[in-house]
């Protein structure tokens, strides 16, 4: 039985998306970071420029921080603009690629003052996540190695697990462990958690309370994603996701702008479990569905409108399938016919009911063109001037 | 402090490599198979190809079988025939892929009848292993989708976890079960067991006999191989390798032939932690080096020699790493100096030594030249006339 | 200014693709071959079911043939057999990758025995094309080494194009030789067309009757086919598309289900030159839109009924793009804005007008139920029996 | 016929290898920049570094210079410093990706203000080799679109060529015009010159003076590298190497280090030509072999002299190979052992006939070692205190 479209499209009543803080800021490739008129010069001005992206979208409540690039004084002065500009602090992402020191590694170095400053670091991070009310420490480890030889790839796990178990021995009770893995980059030759059976495995030794993030762009290519996404549910360690789209090598695309029909059959795997509900919390934890992106080329309010609105298009027509025809044809061996059910949700136009939707909850039908026509933009160009933008280098 | 060589190249006294039944027959892609003068035409001919390679390496005392291919009407004969040739029957394979039952899936087949046959197959195996004195039951799982929405991913996953269930209730308690994983092929979009994670997931389900299969050809393009290797080992889950060589998908070729510097990187993380000595043993489990590969446009007996020789001088160079060099210049920070350390052993020619290593022991000095000026080859070019040459579809 | 979609499917009237013979019968991968209830078991019986493709779509009116697997006593019987079914015989595609001497290479065999004998199969190919009417010549080279070493790369190329140069020699003047590329396979070292840019040269240095043909499943993981699609078509050697789809290696699958997003983008490139009228023919040779896949496991005639419906959506949505608006958008430098108009033609459901065309041109407003309506499977199932399916191996 | 090594050494004794300014400075990521004691601050001290790996070597001595990196007062000056230090300039690099003007494009830009800085640019470099004693402009376009639709592909080439055809012709008589091509980075999408092809088809419209670079590390994953080798010399226009490693993205890895084998492939291919010799040069250019890396974890200075030293071992390696053996297994069709002809030069360790070579030709047995007892490291990290130490950046 096909649910009407309406009753499908319920699924998404309680489905949020978190921003990243830093989508707000220039960035870059390792050529150049180029600069944009209006960027924000503190965490304040990208709170704002969050804030704006829920006001016209309604799917994005949350906004991730990223230490140090956004400390402050006064987090819980932070915390009270958001709440102030109806958003509220995310997951806190620690910070381990550009001190000095990490130059041959952070939760991983050989050098035990380093390690010890690298889980310091975090013992910082969960600070700040009692003083913002943030439940989410989200950890991207980016060391590894450039050359065989170089360093004990053992020597390195062992050192990582320890590191995590002291990380993990100082949350609180009602915080978790989010933990990153990435195939490549920035190490060239070994990533210290490489893929989701490194990072599954460490999770695991942690505790009930350390769960894996996905990023879709941290694959080798040809990897099957949506695989990964229902084996991590299977067993109740997806912990998050951190969207974004890529084609080969960096992530930092629009999410669902290189390859839409893979981010439809990722939230496939989400509807199929549920996962997309607050209700579907395992352990307490529901899946963070986060974006990761920067917007080195492209305007970045707009950028990040656009992602949320790609999500929520991805999910709408997941929530579309027939799930009992699915199943019936697949259960009768009928290989096209099982295929051609998932087509048709996603053959389906959904743009159309979905700024139903959102004129029904009092939000403008195209939020791109309502955050063009505030007056917002130039309004930031215009105030914005003088101090320093900004980036992944502030 | 280094080895002097011949102290170093004592880890390799115990050292061997299992070769597969398979590798002695035709083999082809999926355009077509080219028939060879000589290729066997039973499962006793094909052990007697086998005992040829150990003959004059003294490296390859095991034959791997693969059922039904190897199927006889009495395996203690064929254990008997082996035993006479100096070698012994290694591990057994299962075939989950050319029974037309088999077309949507074996031990994740959603029909139930189905899905009982190929377990039951795994049965038959298990007689097989006791009848041959075989410990190492190997499964190679082909199951997969072409098609987005095919079936369900995850029933997929409960079916397979059931199946292998009932299979490992089965094995006698001197009896391991060894579970390998494709990243890809014979299916296209995903396959059931994809991953290192995947399989390391069920093995950890079933019991501590069971333990994955890394197969050198079955990753993603740029994985870190060696790094899965140190791995699974730090979680004492590594029981086999499948040596062979690619450069982009099919798997067939010589170890060590498309890489070299990677087999050896990879027997590196072997020799860290003592893996090629039999002593390593974890819970009494040895890890079983297999050699899977099919010679589809070379001569085949010399494609097994050349093999096994390039898997001997990849660990001669492993062993002939100055660890403690290696390690003091990681401690001290020096990149290029610990990488320095173990190109040094990669560049050093050590085909002399292990010529007079072989000669020491009795064994020809070129065991290529000594196979092809021993007469069999002609032999069984002129004996192997009439009857069906064996092949992956017989 | 947006066109209307009516005015902008018109786009579609006289756009045709060419479905392959050996679409109809068997295939499977390197592993096995599964069989199907109805395969055909003669070249005449695979026109027939071509002909179905083209009944229920009016899109497909010719069928490549592959020789030998197609060669009967009286290609005029089969072009009538075609005519008097509503089709007709597309290119001739020569086979080089199934005769044992192939092993080694056929059209850069070293042996000039063997050399020599491959080109005179494309004389014979040419002989059946003046039978048949077929203008198109196609060549797919498998040739290629297994190992570094195993043959002089130079040599080989020198060798490929002294044999095209004779098959060219042999052409008629209106017959062309389209001349395809493939990144791997059936070798794993060297392919001897590995790329477009191999075939190019090849081409231009044949004459301006040589085209190039691009496969869709024939690239790197990561290539951007659309940018050798514009490439191709800037220096006027598109000669033609094989279309499939596919997410690793194999390429069998029906075009359009692994990423429906770049076969939109592969045709708007074409549309963007009107590459896909008859009209945009250069030196007389318009782009022969072809499939080439095979059905292992599912319906091989709903199959190819879905993929040239899935090339028709593809382009009716291509043929939507407001191209005045995405320039003047790329001109001011808007990258989301160009990018949304781009995304907007891809979101447009426009399978409700497509059936409506359909039913204005008096065919079925879907085709694949219409084909299941229509007996036709049912009688084949029934009267194919006896004899041997079609497979590549026959 | 086997060569004595004395003998096929030889070819060793014309080849040099360039190395780049930018090696000696800081580098990183598109995280970070991590610095080092001693490094550069200007232009001159970059061409002092370099001369030292040209001292202990006796192989690299011109050096590349980036402009405006290495933008000086007075080049002359600049010049005349590297003959004093026994170096000189080699090719002059353009800088198409750090002006916030190239944001969306630089030669192939929209915006024709833009564009013509682009070719002024260019200009200007010309200028700097004729005071340079310059011959070669190395051209790496980074251009390329992040988004499906962002700009028109076609018109992207189309202002491509018209660019490059100005530059071309303010080219003196004795200057060529190296372009490089790139699979990916900076540009997500689609990079304007991504592959050979499209390198090639530049040049050949320019004129004889236009000639492809190839870097090692700009290829998709799989890509047979050394058959582009082949085949661009085989139609003249291999122009320059841009050597350095990689395993899957970035390229700044020493060379050599990553696939030790494969490099000597690539030099295979070079020998079997006689391209590494200066009397090979076509139409009166030969190959350049350049260094194309950068350092950003470990030593400069070391690393410059392992990479030298690496391609020297894989060229001496390549010239062992016995060739008439090779063509003769070749021609006989044998497979493994025309393989083990190309094995057995690589097997072969050439580390102690190159220190006896450099040692009769007065250099130091061990470079690297040579270089580390000079005093030179100390004498930079203590003099170059203050002052910015060059990096990518300035």
């Amino acid at each position: 039985m096909t649910l009407a479209p309406e009753t499908a499209l319920a699924g998404l009543d309680d489905f949020t998306i978190e921003v990243p803080s830093w989508a707000y800021g220039n960035s870059g490739t390792r050529f150049t970071v180029f600069s944009t008129p209006g960027v924000p010069r503190t965490p304040f001005e990208k709170i704002s420029d969050a804030a704006q992206v829920h006001a016209v979208t309604g799917l994005a409540p949350r906004v991730s921080l990223h230490i140090p690039w956004d400390k402050v004084d006064d987090f819980g002065a932070l915390a009270t603009h958001a709440k102030e500009l109806g958003v509220r602090i995310g997951a806190i992402n620690s910070n381990l690629f550009q001190d000095e020191d990490y130059k041959l590694g952070s939760l991983t170095n050989v050098d035990e003052r380093i390690r010890a400053k690298a889980i310091a670091h975090h013992l910082d991070c969960i600070a700040i996540m009692r003083e913002t009310g943030s439940r989410d420490l989200k950890i991207w480890l980016p060391d590894g190695t450039n050359y065989a030889g170089q360093d004990v790839l053992r020597g390195r796990q062992d050192r990582l697990a320890d590191s995590l178990a002291q990380i993990y021995a100082a949350l609180d009770d009602d915080q978790r462990l989010l933990l990153e893995y990435k195939f490549f980059e920035p190490y060239f030759y070994a990533m210290d958690i490489p893929d989701w059976g490194t990072s599954l495995l460490h999770c695991t030794a942690l505790g009930e309370r350390a769960q894996v993030v996905l990023d879709t762009g941290h694959h080798a290519p040809g990897t099957n994603i949506e695989f990964i996404v229902m084996q991590l549910q299977r067993v109740g360690r997806l912990g998050a996701f951190d969207f974004n789209s890529r084609y080969y090598a960096d992530d930092d695309l629009v999410v669902g702008s290189a390859d839409p029909f893979q981010l439809f059959r990722i939230l496939n795997e989400i509807v199929e479990t549920g996962g997309h509900t607050p209700s579907s919390a395992q352990n307490g934890w529901a899946i963070n569905f986060m974006l990761d992106q920067c917007h080195n080329i492209e305007e970045k309010i707009p950028g990040q409108i656009r992602s949320v609105l790609n999500v929520e298009q991805a999910l709408a027509k997941a929530l579309l399938i027939d799930r009992d025809a699915l199943a019936a044809a697949a259960q009768a061996g009928d290989v096209l016919g099982a295929h051609a059910v998932l087509m048709d949700a996603y053959d389906t136009d959904v743009r159309g009911v979905l700024a139903d939707r959102r004129e029904a909850r009092g939000l403008p039908r195209d939020p791109i063109a309502a955050y063009a026509a505030s007056g917002y933009p130039q309004r930031i160009a215009a105030e914005r001037v003088g101090g320093t933008q900004a980036s992944w280098s502030s």
